[in-house]
């Protein structure tokens, strides 16, 4: 079954991009993944800092964290723009979780191998896409098939109803459909080799 | 059977990268793909223009380059690097198959749904990485999934040996393993239904 | 007096980045700079290959082209997006304008010193701003200092009116701006180093 | 005189980073500027999250380092790479100084009408390039002239000698030259409208 890790790269409490993430969450557990839904809040961590790194070790958050990537296949990110990039805490959260634990482990475990769909919720006219420029890039470099199904929602405070759900039809369908891509990508492409031999 | 179309986004005589893609392509016949190996040479076309397009239609090289896009579900580009970005005639060639014959075709139907693999090779020290970057971009924008395996070859005009292979038996094994790793990931794959739909 | 070569990526008859280019040259004219601006239809150019070059030399009208860049300091140019990137026929001028004639000419001369503002102008809803990303890194990789200022015109089919300017008036006046930034702020640098070393 | 705004995006001892600003700085310095050269390990502040500034306002060191900004016209900074971005500690210190502390203070006012140089040193054969990419687009769209003056060092943990300089003369003086470039340029820009404006 497919494993997929879910979550914002926010942890505002009004957070569009928290309210997406359940939406595209959703779209894959219908399509018969399993779906571990975390929040960014429950992973509280310092800013990496290799002095800290050497003195103190990984913090146990981020070690929690990256072991939710080793046990999941599937990345599901919704990611908000800060001034054209991703945000300080999901850049943060996501080097702490690049690092190794020991000089044996192969570097960037938590990610290699892994499939992950990607999408943004903003205010603004394009929906945080220019965000979604750089997270794609980043996390290509570090191994990660990034699927091109993708969606940025424009005009977010306006965009979600009581409900959590999208006001456009079409947007909720597309969000969905996002989630079910991943699972039944995942599902195609059973478990990798790169993962497996982790 | 996985049917991959490898070709280098150059067409010059000596081309590094048209030595590179062969040695990619050899990787992905290991590993039991059909591939299509091609020159660019072989289609030539005028520089992508909608005026030009409008009065005499797709020019018939650009469909018959679609069309080979549209028999395969894999695509290995090797791709040189021009001012940190791609060639104008790679540009083209990606431009015209990205166009519609008619208004009932599904757009981008010669992309989506394929899966790539790129790599570069560049008598630089960066190997033509950065040309990359824009190349991942625009075939993810395309609705192309772009493995995040890759090689950009240093130094490419002493990389290369008599019989076209590299002189590094790390960088040999690691491009042959590129085009091995797409075949595999198309055979887990499956056809994908982006592209059964077309 | 600043002068500032203007051109738009496009040759099309009733391209919406030649209109724009010519509202944004008025603001650099209304500046007191001196516009050449110019239409890339008059610069005829095969696809850049080093085997031409290196056989016949570089074009004709390519030397033409980079002789204009280096009469001038200021670079204005307004860039269709074709399929989230630059049209090949804008990347092969650049690229042909690259070139140098003899070895002993300084590399990349047409572009070192030379400041930029780059615009665009597409149907679309983001108004071709993902092609600006690239040519913003490719400018910045060849020496020009592109300024931050800059205007995407989305909906540009619908955003011009008979006179040729924009229905808009607050764009009207952004694209106006654009030229008159860029005829300031060459005034203010007065000619660069690097230009006169040439 | 032209006053400028230094300093790395790392706090770590031994940062490479921390050591190549004070090569750039120094060049500034010769050529007369004003350089504030800073360490962001003076500057703590809690990770970014609109909440937080809700509750409590932009935290007083974040107001502090927005306040250097905002008394300086020139940006030099060195950008250590994580994972082919920027540091989640610089893309922090950015985004605090990106908040407005009224809704009638003009946006982006620590930014608008900077210019800035950048550079990088890592201990990888690409010497932090890639992290500059997402810098320069970033320091971009914040309304930032970034000029194309730059450079990477490669194998940092072989480049510096005792005394803190470049053991190759030609990178010491490449890297000097940012610093002067900076200066000179804010020189003959004078002081921007944009900044005067504020």
């Amino acid at each position: 079954m497919a494993r997929i890790l879910a979550f914002a790269g926010s942890t505002r409490e009004g957070s569009y991009n928290r309210k997406l993430i359940r939406i595209a969450a959703s779209g894959a557990r219908e399509a018969c993944a399993e779906v571990h839904l975390v929040e960014l809040a429950d992973y509280p961590m310092p800013i990496m800092n290799e002095d800290l790194e050497a003195g103190q070790g990984i913090p146990p958050k981020a070690l929690e964290f990256k072991q939710l990537m080793l046990e999941n296949d599937g990345l599901l990110i919704s990611a908000p723009e800060y001034n054209s990039s991703i945000t300080p805490l999901l850049k943060n959260v996501l080097d702490w979780a690049s690092r190794s634990e020991t000089s044996e482990e192969i570097p960037l475990s938590a990610f290699r191998g892994m499939t992950a769909v990607v999408m943004s919720a903003s205010p603004g006219s394009l929906g945080g896409l220019r965000g979604l420029v750089v997270l794609r890039m980043m996390l290509g470099n570090l191994g990660v098939t990034v699927l091109p199904d993708t969606r940025s929602i424009s005009s977010a405070d306006k965009a979600f109803q009581a409900d959590g759900s999208l006001a456009s039809s079409k947007d909720q369908k597309a969000v969905t459909r996002l989630g079910r891509i991943l699972a039944e990508t995942l599902e195609r492409l059973g478990r990798s080799n790169d993962r497996e031999d982790r």
